[in-house]
């Protein structure tokens, strides 16, 4: 039997999307909701991060206690400590941890490409969980259902996303799977240095979905359903420390607000920084701790659809 | 119904601690020595250490399980490994992990107030098991039902608190529970330069409590019930390092031991340094490791006392 | 009752080799794979790690886990990070975790003799998974299993030993427990500068193991049943990235694997770095990955034998 890795946006269509994932998610937030399940009994988990991520982390874990597996092993900086730093591959990482007898691995690492080398060694599932500046699957996963479960629909939507196109992985894998929905617009809106790179802008012209490109989040807020907004990535070597001497806006805030749509939303994967002001945050159309929390139920749906046969 | 929070030692009066939380704790020990309970069961903890703390977080972890509640999500180095790394705000951690469905988050920060804040976000409560410089009410509660415990009495005793009173937490907050009880009588033992803060003093005189100063553990041992030791906190910013040249003495020994009372107790909170010398270890005053100890009873209790309605 | 510690190679004699440990961890991998049982139920294990080593943590976590028994208490990076930073001693450590009430404590240290200070002060059975250069026990238990399991019989093997063997604690504690059987005869492969120590050399001699030493592994390839390659440890202070400049020939590589006997195996305690080509991975003589998966099984039957009466 093949074994079932989540490794990028592109390798979804919309049917599992739609007649799979959409509504495991929605069973799975009854799930949480009544306090957890046994669907994952005798199921082994292993959270394994070569760089840290709290809230992903702490996602898969909880996602996989609610559904009565075991984590079995959790560390959340390999790369500074474990075998990794003793310059271990991930090949072989993952060929020892197959010998512990896992259901499968929830993988974060910090280059792009690792959860395919991974998955290529492994006899159990892999998650991406985000790799370096590549992909980052589960996000749009989750990104996805948000917007289906806020919006009611994805075709047809007209969505800006804002801020270093270049390097956020969440753009670049939502886009990917924003291309399978018919009728869908995207406003690219970021400074000259941190455009959207050409292998999508590629992607979605073969899928016949629309965009623009832009500098001032104001001049598109009023004609779109989704501002997605992105985080100024200081980690990653921050292009956007520049913004402040290039021409452009990339902030939401209250004028922003006043310009959007009353049925819109604002989505942001977190977290966040200075990019989303708080005063946002008490408006109905502030959807990014919702987002969160969806992703605890896409991850338990992930997490029960890998390890299921 | 309102969130129980523990979020300073100001918060608990005299009958809560005698009619609860020792009563409780008591209980909680016999659960512990009869190898666990479902007092917990099904409840949902995160420990969530910005800053490290091996001793608090350990206590608190294996107090969940002794009690069958669930950690679902742990970290203990927040600060320099997740989203706070990348500028997230306490308030935005809050409402993300609260997303996540726990029963009870116990929070340890590097930043004063920041578990007040952190309250004010959340939908569950929030155990401060310390925070900077500002409070450590989880300790001030195992301190002091140590002192119950192995004095019998709170009233009237007699207390020695030595070493860096300025900056040690777990000595604020017990100052502030004592200022609860009648005929106590504090003697604050430190360099000049590492006073007791005013604010602590006047809310002792308010509560006439009566205190001293002083700077020579030798001439107060005598009188004392306990002798309340702590750590030269190197990685606040020592200021004790500079002892060796001011005048004054502020070790526990052989010949500290030889002045007090047959029965009296030596407390620390531990990890010590060089302030307790390990030849007090044997005597049977040496109290610290029984207070350790009280600690995973203490937290049992808080756990359960959050947690229940 | 007397407590059951392991703290080093030598205390085992072969008659619990033979008759215990190795017949125990065949049951365990039977357990390991119908998917655990409950031998360790209600027992509460402490995973205390003063430097990191994952595979080994993942191990003893996940050993405990597929018995039955809780990981009551993990941290991957104490020394860093925990009490220890702040100047606290293992003799206090052990103290405070005792009371805690664990059964067993898995403790990986970065200083020699530590393992046996903690169990000079503990009240439960101390597991050595590593103290510095010094010994690591739980490792070269597996390798003996491995070697028998492998091989059939101990008694008689030749082996070659091959890397920094004056730093290498898992050839010291390998070479120990060879000792105990009969026609063992060792090879030790290393450059000038890191030769085996004297003090296992006297070992060998006064337990009759012969044993040469030399800089080439193709001298000796095609004589052993055992190549026991080590890892150059470049967080240990590299004497061996001098080996470019030295004469001699450390690799295993497909020139070695030709020159080897057709029934003889490749051991690696791993993580591994260019000292085997991965050209090796595919033949079936190359062992590592299995020995890492029996130390899986070898740490089931230790956790089960300090916590049995």
């Amino acid at each position: 039997m093949e074994i079932k890795h989540i490794l990028e946006a592109q390798q979804f269509n919309r049917d599992w999307l739609e007649n799979e994932l959409f509504p495991d998610t929605e069973k799975m937030r009854e799930v949480a909701d009544s306090g957890g399940s046994n669907l994952l009994k005798g199921r082994r988990v292993i959270t394994f991060f070569y760089e840290p991520s709290t809230r992903t982390r702490a996602s898969f874990e909880i996602a996989t206690k609610l559904l009565g597996g075991d984590v079995i092993f959790s560390t959340e900086n390999a790369k500074e400590f474990s075998s990794a730093a003793r310059g271990e591959s991930i090949e072989d990482t993952v060929r020892v941890l197959c010998g512990f007898g896992p259901h499968a691995i929830v993988l974060r690492s910090d280059e792009e490409g690792m959860a395919k080398r991974a998955a290529d060694y492994s006899s159990v599932p892999i998650i991406n969980a985000g790799d370096g500046t590549g992909q980052h699957p589960t996000q749009a996963l989750l990104d996805i259902y948000t917007i289906k479960k806020e919006l009611g629909e994805v075709d047809g939507i007209e969505i800006a996303m804002v801020g270093d196109l270049a390097r956020g992985r969440t753009v670049r894998s939502l886009s990917y799977l924003l291309g399978k929905f018919s009728g869908v617009k995207i406003y690219f809106v970021s400074p000259e240095v941190a455009r959207m790179r050409d292998d999508i802008k590629d992607y979605l012209r073969k899928h016949n979905v629309e965009f623009t490109e832009s500098h001032d989040l104001r001049e598109v807020a009023s004609k779109v359903d989704v501002v997605y907004q992105t985080r100024t990535q200081k980690e990653r070597g921050n292009l956007l420390e520049r913004y402040e001497n290039i021409p452009g806006f990339y902030i939401v805030n209250k004028e922003v607000l006043g310009l959007m749509k009353e049925r819109s939303i604002v989505m942001h994967p977190l977290p966040r920084n200075s990019e989303i002001s708080p005063e946002v945050d008490p408006d109905p159309r502030a959807a990014y701790f919702r987002q969160a929390q969806n992703g605890l139920y896409v991850h338990m749906a992930l997490l029960h659809y890998v390890t299921s046969s």
